[in-house]
């Protein structure tokens, strides 16, 4: 792992940045498309490859070795449509690490999502730490399109069709049916899935309660969608990383406010040439970088805002490369140290002064490994923009998000909803028209929550996405756990020496569930043997 | 309605005996098509044009009118692949029967199965008959690839990928979340469907209850797939035919062990060139039907059988067009009247006698005119022989009923289930490899079933098709209703004189149900509105 693959603006950030300049510019997207892009990205990167650490010292959220050492790579032949038999095929990608499983066991399933499935393998401490005690044989079932379940090799994106969220749970739901007659084992699965990976997890239980007893759902932004029975909040997303920079979250109590009022600086001096150099300067931007217009500036601001939504997502209790793409480290509440490089009192001419110490809190994510002179706004292209565009296709075609930023309920500027806009954008990627009732229409929303069972969602306080996920109690079986001071699906992570209490505590009530789902399991195994 | 569209082995009995003498020649397939076919080709007759009769006199269940008329009939175009929006377009037919609603009604949805829907339309009395009490619209949707929902026009034969359950199941949530916004109607949904069509509402509840808020389900055999949690009981359908002849449900003692008695001596017959001679002559065969050979003795036992496998199901206790397309009518209880011609006492030596009796009780069914001289075994090719093929490809592609008959526990002779004849089968007419597991993988079987609400399952104890339908209860919610002395999905008619006390009662049961799914929306909703 060196530097070289880890431009100050990396792969993790900005795994698509050609498409998102395109996007800003051309179609004024960016509130709606920089958490999109941000979704994917944070679960797209590549080459997280374990760093050598030492966990207990500094308590950082790394992987501590390599699992997959533990585990068989297997390939599993899938119909790539489950509904016509013709279809053609592919191979999909999983692994088994059957070091714990005893008879009388489970299977710990991770509904894998949108990456390279030994991301998900190396950083599920849930599964792990708790496979002892439940006797768990371990699948990490790749999701199709992604890591080396890629149909059609370098065709592939002349066959998107085939990439669906239906046809990922079919897939999950036949490779469970093959491993439990494969395996010769009659053992109840529990799922496990974070961020779009919850959020399939929940659908697979609820389409498919037979296949998997029951599922933990962290992070999952499952409320997210149009035409639910009470209206969509389209603006959580900014609102809590805002809040994440109040003091209410242990930031700086001037952060806020300062950071609302660097936009106003950034545009006042976007007006004039002499205004967008000094900037330029300001900022530490590269020279490389081109800020020569209005546009331009428009650009550096959805950048800079970037950097909070990241750290929002990121914001834990010790320091992680989580978001970092395994490459470097953000420091423990990372939003709180950018906070606390504006905590000033920033006089009212001194915009410069004020953007000078901007600088520095983006720093925290942009030049976390302290070696950068200057940002650069562009990162080089590799495979986790492939992962990328794929999430954006199914965005698209299926799980259509909207959101808005007010700019007085956050600390960003405002950018309402625009449909219009959006779906020109997938019309012009890929083609498509947006279904903005789909993902209801086909999973359901709070209705459905209410006639499924045995789903525990999970969701942090400190996390954006925690906004349209499961807060409260649908059912005794579907439950809301709450971590208080957490990030994005925190409770799926390995255990750390500076995890608060209330993640302990989300984890233990998480084990409880399993354990009662296991109980049905063979309770009524036993009730079917005796009739 | 003339005779000349009624040949003796009309339309509903025989849709495609083409290919049926074709399996029966080529794959010894006998068993496992005939229900099939039987299954298909009662849900796919056409013509059930309205026959002018009066029912308080007759107590004949045919539509006592056009209902037609007081329906608008409509198209909604719908993306043929649900889980890929950049697929191609059909129009799907509907109607709306909107006299009865009233504002906090609801809507009763006709879960389309394989045949035009104006044949469920007519038929289907519980909804007519409950629609003034609950305010209701109708709303009767077809199937996508029968009727005029047929995609494609002519090459529709080219293009069977898109005829799959889940698709068929999408374009029903598509349907709906379309209509309560262009109507306006935010009111609960209560389904109805019938043999395959409640197998298909049953599905519809357990995937999408967001969309649905409860089910009746009349006669679905949805427990007749492989791979449930306990072994498929695959003889039953033949075993209830055997019921329905036998004194217990009210047919003459001797009925049962003298047509068991017909097979041998049709095979004794068949062996030589003077006994096929005397087997025709015997059972009044046509001159232009071939009895040349044992296979084609093989060809009219099946023949004959298939008369008894569609009485049972059309064993409704007052006389009934519905098992014959409108076209004739069933006495009541036809399997007991066809009982009755070979209840006496046969000498041991009196084979001829014996066919002789037998061949009035075919008559039962297949001369039900009483105006044929002579009985032909192929009919003339009609539209329904297309519906017959759809629902081939549906059994071929995912819903693979397995089926026995082992000439002890029913009637008939043995004939042991075979997968891979089966499957040959599949192969040779569509190019498809069955996929045993599917259905059961898709839909879950009794595990769904407990994780299901809001269905009841409704089952005659004189229908073939009851064996494998659900039959106690799941839970509260999830619950088996027993009509006795019930054929094919009795309860789902219009009322007549002649019914049951027990399908009365169940009709008032499935009310009370339905009455509960309404109020839980409505109670739902004004707890929502309070919010």
């Amino acid at each position: 792992m060196t530097h070289e693959t880890t431009p100050i603006l990396g792969t993790a950030q900005q795994a698509n940045p050609r498409r998102r300049q395109l996007l800003l510019v051309a179609a004024g997207l960016l509130h709606i498309v920089a958490p999109v892009l941000l979704f994917a990205t944070v679960f797209s990167w590549r080459d997280a490859a374990p760093v050598e650490f030492q966990l207990p010292a500094l308590n950082v959220d790394v992987t501590p070795t390599n699992l997959l050492t533990q585990c068989d790579e297997k390939f599993f032949t899938q119909t790539l449509d489950h509904f016509d038999v013709g279809a053609p095929t592919y191979q999909q990608r999983y692994f088994v690490c059957d070091k714990h499983y005893k008879p009388g066991g489970v299977m710990f399933f991770y509904v894998g999502n949108e990456a390279d499935v030994e991301l998900y393998l190396n950083h599920t401490g849930l599964m792990w730490e708790n496979a002892e005690e439940f006797g768990a044989m371990l699948v990490f079932a790749e999701h199709r399109y992604f890591g080396k379940s890629v149909p059609f090799g370098k065709d592939v994106m002349k066959h998107m069709k085939y990439l669906s969220t239906e046809q990922a749970l079919a897939d999950f739901a036949v490779l469970i049916t093959y491993l439990k007659n494969e395996w010769k084992r009659d053992i109840p699965v529990i799922g496990f899935g974070g961020s779009y990976g919850g959020m399939l997890g929940s659908w697979f239980r609820m389409k498919y309660p037979h296949i998997i007893d029951g599922v933990v759902a962290g992070s999952a932004p499952i409320l997210s969608f149009l035409g639910d029975e009470v209206p969509l909040d389209k603006g959580s997303f900014e609102r809590i990383v805002t809040f994440d920079a109040s003091e209410e979250a242990g930031s700086a109590p001037n952060c806020v406010p300062n950071i609302r009022r660097t936009w106003t600086a950034m545009k006042n001096l976007g007006k004039t040439k002499h205004g967008r150099k000094q900037l330029k300067k300001t900022l530490s931007l590269c020279d490389s970088v081109k800020v020569e217009s209005e546009k331009d500036v428009d650009v550096v601001m959805e950048w800079a805002k970037s950097a909070f939504d990241y750290m929002g997502m990121g914001n834990y209790p010790y320091p992680s490369s989580y978001i970092m793409n395994g490459v470097s480290v953000l420091p423990a509440f990372p939003v709180r140290v950018a906070c606390s490089y504006v905590a000033a009192d920033f006089a009212a001419d001194d915009d410069v002064g004020l953007l000078s110490a901007f600088s520095e809190s983006l720093g925290v994510y942009y030049n976390s490994t302290k070696d950068q002179e200057c940002y650069e706004l562009n990162a080089s292209s590799d495979e986790s923009a492939v992962d990328s565009d794929f999430w954006d296709y199914i965005f698209c075609s299926e799980i259509y998000q909207p959101q808005s930023v007010d700019g007085v309920n956050d600390m960003f500027w405002p950018v309402p909803w625009n449909f219009t806009a959006d779906n020109e954008n997938c019309k012009s990627e890929w083609g498509i028209e947006i279904r903005p009732l789909w993902a209801v229409t086909q999973y359901g929303g709070r209705k459905a929550l209410r006639a499924a069972s045995n789903i525990v969602f999970s969701n942090g306080n400190y996390d954006p996405w925690s906004g349209t996920g499961v807060l409260q109690n649908f059912s005794d079986s579907v439950v809301a756990l709450s971590v208080e001071g957490g990030a994005h699906h925190l409770d799926l992570m390995f255990s750390n020496k500076l995890d608060t209490p209330s993640v302990l505590a989300v984890r233990e009530a998480e084990k409880q569930h399993m354990h009662k789902w296991v109980r049905e399991f063979y309770e009524r195994k036993a009730a079917i043997a005796n009739e």
